[in-house]
């Protein structure tokens, strides 16, 4: 049993090593370092993760997080508004917002379908979606959910609710990896890149 | 520039990613993280490191953090109170406490003499340290500075304090790391592995 030379570091040390991926030995280590910084530093950390828990709202328009009633996506008139993209949580939009390729609004269900999770339909933003799209200002909804057996079930539930009406409906590309070696790539993602094949002319128009 | 959904979150990213080791991505990932959490997780985290700063205080026996005016090491009972150790800061104290084979005392320097860094004698506790061996209580100091030409100034200049106290002064063991090969060695760790050799009887006594 290690005697930790005060509570409140021992304190801070058990908070810190509950983050993901920080072990006991970084937690001690970022607690000493925050130690050793001026007060404000450690201040400022502190209370940016209190009030980000204190302030942050769910977009009434798109769910996604957001510090006001309406989020700065919805509500950005430089975006493609006619234009969704459909996303499981907030960590998948900030991956798509990082390539920078996608201009359009978004939809965040706040997770997929998922049984075994007690997860259904009701628990998602699916029926905002539905009337979102229903308000007849969206031309394409792009399906952006991981691979797996609940997110093609997610997408094909999502596509049967939007399927009549006057929408594109469209899905991400699955594929092999930009820089991946063919011969690592695994047989069913493989198979789908065939079965997806894009003609050559399209790469070079975007 | 990523636009993120809230300024709330931004800021907290931001100040994540100030921690050592902590990149943009992990601090975006610590960031989403602690949103999907209860709100008392991430509020303690929050509260612990605000409080972490403001409880914490120092020894003002052995300067050590401390919660209380003289630290829970120094007014233990079942710590062997003649023998001090001295470190340069609390990382050390700690890794010294992680190894579970000192039970004395300790005395925390709050750095090494570093003329580059404008370090001198005067901005450690020196001073109080020699004031603690004076007082005649202490039968054994133990040097537990890096193996830097720092840490040797330090050493030096401590030992030169103390040398006409009736103290044993002595300092850790510097060789090779248990379970290092003696071919990965460098020449002066070795070389001084070879001149501080051990009667091989005291290996077995401890």
């Amino acid at each position: 049993m290690i005697e930790y030379p005060s509570t409140y570091i021992a304190k801070a040390i058990e908070e810190l090593g509950r983050l993901p991926g920080v072990g006991k030995k970084s937690a001690m280590r970022l607690a000493l370092h925050l130690l050793k910084q001026p007060n404000e530093r450690a201040e400022n950390l502190g209370k940016a993760i209190v009030e980000m828990k204190h302030h942050v709202k769910f977009c009434k328009k798109c769910f996604n997080v957001s510090d006001a009633e309406i989020c700065g996506v919805c509500t950005n008139p430089n975006r493609d508004s006619a234009t969704i993209c459909v996303v499981a949580d907030v960590n998948d939009f900030m991956a798509i917002e990082n390539t920078q390729q996608y201009r359009g609004l978004y939809h965040v269900l706040g997770g997929i379908i998922s049984p075994i999770d007690g997860i259904g339909p009701k628990d998602l933003s699916i029926e905002d979606l539905i009337i979102r799209v229903a308000s007849g200002e969206i031309k394409e909804v792009i399906m952006a959910l991981k691979t797996t057996v609940e997110g093609d079930t997610t997408n094909f539930y999502i596509y049967r609710k939007l399927k009549d009406f006057p929408v594109k409906i469209s899905q991400i590309a699955r594929g092999i990896a930009v820089g991946d070696e063919l011969e690592y790539t695994d047989e069913i993602t493989l198979g789908r890149s065939i079965q997806n094949r894009i003609p050559f002319d399209i790469q070079f128009k975007s």
